[in-house]
């Protein structure tokens, strides 16, 4: 049996805290807002945005897309997150991929206060998640932990293999792996015989961006699965990296696509909110 | 047959090149220098803080020693960190370690102007090279890849095993050798059956700082070892995390300890204060 690490419960619970705090927050005058910054014409980003602002709506938080343009110069991009890193009504910042191909999203991400980086993608934000130093994380990233946390897998002294090294999620939930004492490989498009090395993991993320490159002979007999993946399928669903149906009955369980960690990692954008309101809201 | 691979002739080529660009830029009227701010009155401290300002002295490089004493207050640290990232005629600057124990180092080290790291140790700059941007690695990190560069071992595509995680060697190591195409597996305390993960490396990096870590039963044949351990002796020597006497014969090559890692670190620091010293120069 193959158990499904759903993210939809998950992600209700961290939606209700956050509601609650932001309603705290809001009447004790500091009204927690998240601002979007998109430079993309992109559908599927468009539809990802759009989720985000709804479901900060929901929760009480209010949302700011500020659309430059898929021609955005990166000089404009950088000052449009400068101006609202520097707004004090403004607690989360979001820079949005895709970028305009002159754009370095680590570059202009550095943009980005700190204290307003809620989805961790300030280099400095990376940096001090590597130093164990208090950063927000990338939602995504954490939000693969959030499910293993949630579903009771136990990390310190496991086995986790990492497939994909992005710096958005493969390196920082390498990261977090290792800062829960998780003995950690981190694969990639260069490893060889890349199935003799998942096959050793007690806990496997793939986080790659290719439909259904997991698949039953990549799995040890009982491993819990975190798919990252998000890959569009024609039909204008969702499929994840891992090949659900090969792995079903081989894994010990599974994050679904969707329904897992997409939902969680919302709500992480959210609650990472409200702590960068409450923050400022203590600091000022 | 286990090679030694030697860091003293990389080093003396490393500090050739440095005098000459050492007396490039101060004929141009930038004469560089690096800082060392010392707060403990350790003794293998302050003799490897004398071995530092010895070899800065001799390729041409002025050395400061700002010495706080043992019971420096981190916010006296801090000042003098920030005193000298505002000096101009101060190019690089290493915080020595250990530091006083309500000190934290990498707190601490946010106070160095990034472009002044030279030992890395800025969160900024591990995030830095976590996202791939240009920065200043640790040093120590750094001399690894340097000296399995200078003896033509491959990593692409090689499976890597780092012992040991902490910020200013193992997990700086680890991302240079993931940034090199290697598949990067990081053990610790906690790893469960650790030889059994270190025999299935290509390249075995020991940063744990334990004398004789890493024996026989730790090593696959052929395997080349790097030794980051400076564990000293009673009689006053050193060894490595290695215990050379163990894994020779089957180890491919090793790294030796002393005159393999620790000399192409000191090397680059002060490759690192001359960049350093460049760049301003440029920018000035």
């Amino acid at each position: 049996m193959t158990a499904v690490l759903s993210g939809t419960e998950v992600a209700a619970g961290i939606r209700t805290e956050v509601t609650a705090e932001a309603a705290r927050l809001t009447a004790a005058g500091t009204p927690p807002r998240l601002a979007v910054v998109v430079a993309t014409d992109d559908g599927s980003s468009a539809s990802y945005v759009r989720s985000i602002a709804r479901a900060a709506q929901r929760t009480g938080i209010a949302c700011t897309v500020v659309d430059l343009g898929p021609d955005a110069a990166p000089e404009e991009i950088r000052a449009a997150l400068a101006a609202l890193s520097d707004d004090p009504a403004v607690h989360g910042i979001i820079l949005q991929t895709p970028l305009p191909p002159d754009a370095d999203f680590e570059d202009l991400a550095a943009a980005i206060d700190p204290a307003k980086d809620v989805d961790g993608a300030n280099p400095l934000s990376l940096g001090r998640l590597a130093a164990d130093l208090p950063s927000f994380p990338p939602a995504t990233a954490e939000a693969v932990l959030v499910l293993l946390d949630a579903h009771g897998v136990p990390l310190a002294g496991a086995r986790a293999v990492v497939v994909g090294r992005s710096n958005v999620v493969g390196k920082p939930v390498a990261q977090l792996l290792l800062a829960r004492d998780a003995t950690v490989t981190i694969c990639h498009r260069h490893t060889k015989e890349l199935a003799d090395v998942t096959r050793t993991a007690d806990v496997l993320v793939a986080a790659v961006g290719r439909p259904g490159l997991v698949t039953a002979e990549h799995v040890a007999e009982g491993v819990v699965v975190g798919d990252v993946g998000t890959n569009p399928t024609p039909d204008g669903g969702l499929v994840g990296d891992v090949d659900a149906a090969s792995v079903t009955g081989r894994a010990g369980a599974l994050t679904p696509v969707p329904g897992g960690v997409g939902p969680v990692t919302t709500a992480l954008l959210l609650r990472h909110t409200v702590a960068a309101a409450r923050a400022s809201a203590g600091s000022a």
